[in-house]
């Protein structure tokens, strides 16, 4: 720049758009860029207020609709937000305890994660249950082991969040009745149960029925709580796993408020008055380490929830248009690499969550790319929170960054672009027929391809996987958990509890409950708290709706293209497209691989990138259905006469589902068929996988081309 | 809050203040506080666009005068931050293959830390040096270690930062020699070297000779700057220092200010244009966790300088009034305890400095309140720079808090409150002599005092140290320096120096120096040079000074009454003083302490406030002067016939240093007095240290009282 100016001449005034931009030249020789897109959300490199001018109503108040600067008026400057970490494992006795040890550390409420089994309603003694029993979360049965989880915590004081969408009636029916028998008022319950079972249709897959049914069950708790529930948030309608499986801020945020918006129309439409549940209705957001565009997607969820509310269900009570939400940091930032790193990312997700105004947060452990939190990563985590909240300036004001030129105008973009969105949504007929036709499912796994192939090209930098990485670090010391022990436990439980308890009442219970199912007039979750004063379990509750509505199975779109579009003309690429044109004529087919996940586990973002890759690669590609036993896709693998099968691992299968399909596949004689897989496979196992059969080991942060290079070695 | 009210009559309006407070006073059952007073800034609740009407100039523009909103137009658009950690220990050589490393990793800029014999001008071989040796970085005696520090690394392509005030002459000329040796010419070094010798007066206690000499050879290093290197930053204002004192932000902005200011005044007066000089002096300051106010104070003090060089010195340049700055994450705020959790306040506190716009950034690693940093905390000091750079939104746009309501108003609130300091500073006739009255001495000691009561008594929360703290953690690996290698490595060279070299030019450039000295016309940077070029040791060259101007010994205030007002009329404070009345009787008169530091550490912020503490108990208290030796602070304690002596030991000191004056007391027959410690000794040393004499230890974070109760103890 020029320094010869005289500095007199130059004394504070407004934001000059060309002195600027000439100043931008001179420190870089170019003029600043107009438009820098990123994540589907565009940036000038400098806001003023002019950007300001064209906007309403942003200078409004804290408490107010439409609440853009916070659900309240005193925020954090009053009572801090709730600290809430999500935990479970293994068993009840387990998670009751950590529990306990949480509350004794400052954390102000409990969040319960329940395994693969009790989200999809098999009991752990069931054939499908076993290699995800208390694995990913806790094994709930009964009501004996809800009692074992709530042993010592009083529920008329203690706030609880269940994540339960597909086994929610049986789930919440044991909550309730545990209550009711420490002797608790059902008034006095507080807390939130996640039953939004709309977003599993899109993503993650916990599921059980087919999405109406769904829906009945949902909007079924909906109207139970409105009844009995004064304290407790029937719905927690969640962004977070949309975000988790890939979807961009903007998506994750229009797709959030259609699906609340679509409990609401339902809610209505069977004749609740919309304040009677609108107020307890509240939402969970995912946050990634996008600061600024976090923020402002909190501020802009508020501002939508209460202009569509407003709009299209006219409320009497502000309260049914204010949003409020639960926050989660990401669990897709964090690297099995470096795992400390995962502190400064939850740091700065846990920061963009508080500025952006949420009510409660849960921060996830360092080690979670890894294994379920050691107590050591579980305190960081909680610790993140509570020096946020007692060692800065953070809670002295209400909205601090409201005004700010950048966050305001981000967050008008956000109100925009998720308006646009939904009228898409509108267009097809509402949420529910865009569901079915699998539009929000695959605008998201799209979005999670196109992310893929930034990474995996270095185009995104991900510090210690594509960028400043380093070798031979000791990874840290994860929890372990003997599963097979937890099977054990829960196994011999049922076989008491089912010699125990009078099978008349189970069977009239369950009877009445496929009645109300078949019939429906009467509340599902009636009929289920009465299954659960009889002590039937949560398997034979679920089991006996299926018999009513059958377990849905979805099918599966698939991404074409984003491969070939992403890696263009690299040398990369074009050699491995013609290492597979090579196998082709080896093989006289296209060689084919068929990409599975075994077990309850419905995670799979990572199953449908690495299928968008292999096929844009060249490859004939299946994706098997969910939920598949090793046998199922052992015979699946036969029937499509694969040459590969590629089993993606979140939850802890690899242990013993991965070694039982390759037995699988050896007892029908087709050895030939080689098994690859990926996902979180602590180093601890590859030896023994491999041993066992396994023919590589794919470990996060693994490019997919590199992937593929290493399969069509394999097959060559 | 009231429900019932239409909401379609609550549409986006500007903020309102009387519905705010309304509800605010029915969500809490009282009104928002007026004010809420924090680390001496004031703030409400919320704030709105009504608190920017009075402000003038809120919206200004990057790049332009008076630069608040940054001092460039493309801030971190156009190139990040410079990456640039301090770092130096034990010899040369290790320095510089962490050095090399670090540049590997992604490090931008180098950035040294030299040990304490260094700073205070003394060899290695020096009898007062030996306990410090290599400790708190790196030792450098002579040209020959400057070499070593920078082999293999280009001077002309790297940055280099150096930590150095009081011994700047021999070290910023052995640089400027080591890099004509390496072939690089003067006029393409870029970096800074700190000289800022009237902060040192102020807290941490480096400097050699009395104020008025010490600003004449940092005025010599400005104009040889000024004249030979135009790429060199040759003093950096340091708030940092003031910040880890124990200062208030407001303080430290001020006295950093005003520091600046004086520099100027002195150039100016010695016939320099400030158009010369001024656009090459930089900043540097600390940032702790409260964001809000760290992100205000870096934007306020752009402003300050702005419009305070403006006033005062009419520069025709622009970029005379521009500030830059580097920053460091405070090392004040990490915790001994649950070091873990450094790694978050790390995080948030660097997200502050580079949303206050700093152009360099050091992070600290998380277990440098144990010992000098490990390679894994390195590592993931570095990263969490990496990752706000590559992984989040930061860098996509400029000043992105501009406009912030709060951020916009605090940043007024400091301008407001620095002029107010200034102008007390200005009424003393200036800072140099407010200095020598030790006036913000003493302002920061009692800042640091009443934190410490506040953080003693829980008022301040400190996560694992007062509050949510655990028992039995392991502590990580940290790393370890054998000293006393070191110690005989850099004796050994300079042995081998002395007999090398010329001693017909060393004594002919040393005496050339002093000549210098004495008259006061000529430049001492460049006579400094010669002595380096003639190969004489950083220890010649100080004591050559030495020899005209004297060291300088500080007077050093006492904090009074500040416990005494913290504890009030609490039980505990009641039974201590009521304990120490017993005493008193007991021992016929006041209970006496001597409280000190030995070697070369001028650290005394622990001391001061450790001394304030037992003087408001009733104790007589001596505060020793700072650098004693063993014996030295033994022959006090037996003069002042005291019953304690408590040692403060922050930099490795009690491995050779403490031992040593136990053993000095007991040659004199004075075993009857107690030696007590406290500060940084690693949990490792205490046994042998208690075997050794010492009576207590006490570890960071230990309450002022209870280590006055555990003193009265020992005299019961």
């Amino acid at each position: 720049m020029s320094d010869d100016r005289n500095a007199s001449d130059v004394r504070p005034q407004r934001f000059d758009e060309s002195a600027w931009q000439a100043l931008f030249r001179s420190e870089l020789g170019h003029p600043a860029a107009s438009k820098l897109s990123r994540h589907g959300l565009e940036f000038d490199a400098v806001y003023s207020a002019k950007d300001l001018e064209p906007l309403a109503g942003v200078d409004t108040t804290p408490g107010l609709h439409p609440f853009t600067r916070g659900p309240y008026a005193s925020m954090y400057t009053g009572r801090a937000w709730t600290t809430r970490q999500y935990a479970g494992f293994s068993t009840a006795e387990e998670t009751n305890a950590f529990f306990k040890a949480s509350l004794a550390r400052g954390q102000r409420g409990l969040s319960v994660a329940f395994d693969l089994p009790t989200h999809r309603g098999y009991d752990s003694d069931h054939a499908r249950a076993m290699g995800d029993v208390g694995k990913a979360g806790v094994a709930i049965d009964s009501v004996l082991d809800m009692a074992r989880l709530f042993e010592g915590i009083d529920l008329s004081t203690t706030s609880v969040s269940m994540t339960m969408n597909g086994a929610v009636l049986p789930i919440m029916a044991a909550y309730l009745v545990v209550a009711e028998e420490q002797g608790c008022e059902r008034s006095r319950l507080s807390g939130t149960i996640q039953n939004d079972i709309l977003k599993e249709f899109m993503v993650r897959n916990t599921y059980i029925y087919p999405p109406r049914p769904s829906l009945r069950i949902g909007l079924d708790v909906v109207e139970y709580a409105a009844r009995h529930l004064p304290r407790f948030n029937p719905i927690s309608v969640s962004g977070y796993h949309l975000q988790e499986a890939g979807a961009t801020l903007v998506h994750e945020l229009a797709y959030t408020i259609g699906n609340g918006l679509e409990y609401v129309k339902g809610a209505v439409a069977r004749g609740l008055d919309v304040d009677e549940f609108a107020p307890r209705l509240s939402f969970f957001f995912g946050i990634g380490t996008e600061l600024f565009s976090e923020v402002a997607k909190l501020r802009a969820a508020r501002r939508l929830w209460a202009e569509l509310m407003q709009e299209r269900f006219q409320p009497r009570s502000p309260a049914s248009c204010r949003l409020r939400m639960h926050c989660q940091t990401s669990g897709v930032s964090l690297t099995a690499q470096q795992p400390l790193n995962n502190i400064v990312r939850t740091t700065i997700e846990a920061l963009a969550a508080l500025l952006g105004g949420t009510q409660s947060l849960h921060t996830n452990s360092f080690d979670e790319a890894l294994a379920l939190p050691s107590d050591q990563a579980a305190r960081v985590a909680l610790n993140t929170q509570l020096i946020l909240q007692h060692e800065t300036d953070l809670t002295n004001v209400v909205d601090p960054l409201g005004g700010s030129y950048l966050i305001e105008s981000l967050t008008q973009q956000f109100v925009v672009r998720a308006r646009e969105l939904l009228s898409e949504i509108d267009a097809l007929g509402g949420m529910v027929n865009a569901i079915e036709r699998g539009v929000p499912e695959l605008a998201i796994a799209r979005a999670a391809t196109e992310r893929q192939v930034r990474v995996d090209r270095g185009i995104d930098t991900v510090v210690g996987v594509n960028a400043f990485t380093s070798e031979g670090e000791a990874p840290p010391e994860v929890r372990v958990i003997d599963h097979e022990q937890v099977w054990r436990v829960q196994a011999e439980r049922l076989k008491v509890l089912r010699a125990s308890r009078s099978s008349a009442r189970v069977s009239e219970a369950l009877e009445h409950l496929t009645q109300t199912a078949r019939n429906g007039d009467a509340n599902l979750l009636e009929a289920a708290v009465e299954c659960m004063r009889a002590r039937a379990t949560v398997g034979e509750v679920s089991l006996a709706l299926e018999s009513v509505w059958g377990r849905y199975s979805a099918e599966r779109g698939s991404i074409v293209g984003v491969f070939n579009r992403g890696y263009g003309d690299t040398q990369r690429w074009l050699q491995l497209r013609e290492r597979v044109n090579g196998l082709r004529q080896r093989l006289g087919r296209n060689p084919r691989i068929l990409i599975a996940k075994v077990g309850q586990d419905g995670h799979d973002r990572g199953a449908k990138v690495v299928a968008a890759g292999f096929a844009d690669a060249g490859f004939d590609v299946d994706l098997a259905p969910l939920f598949q036993s090793p046998g199922e896709v052992a015979r699946a693998a036969i029937d499509h006469d694969v040459h590969v099968v590629g089993i993606s691992s979140l939850a802890g299968a690899h242990r013993t589902l991965i070694p039982e399909l390759v037995a699988a596949l050896a007892n029908e004689g087709a050895q030939h068929i080689h098994v690859v897989c990926g996902g979180i496979v602590p180093g601890v196992d590859h030896d023994k996988l491999l041993e066992q059969g396994v023919r590589r080991i794919f470990t996060p942060g693994t490019p997919v081309v590199e992937c593929i290079e290493q399969v069509i070695e394999l097959l060559q």
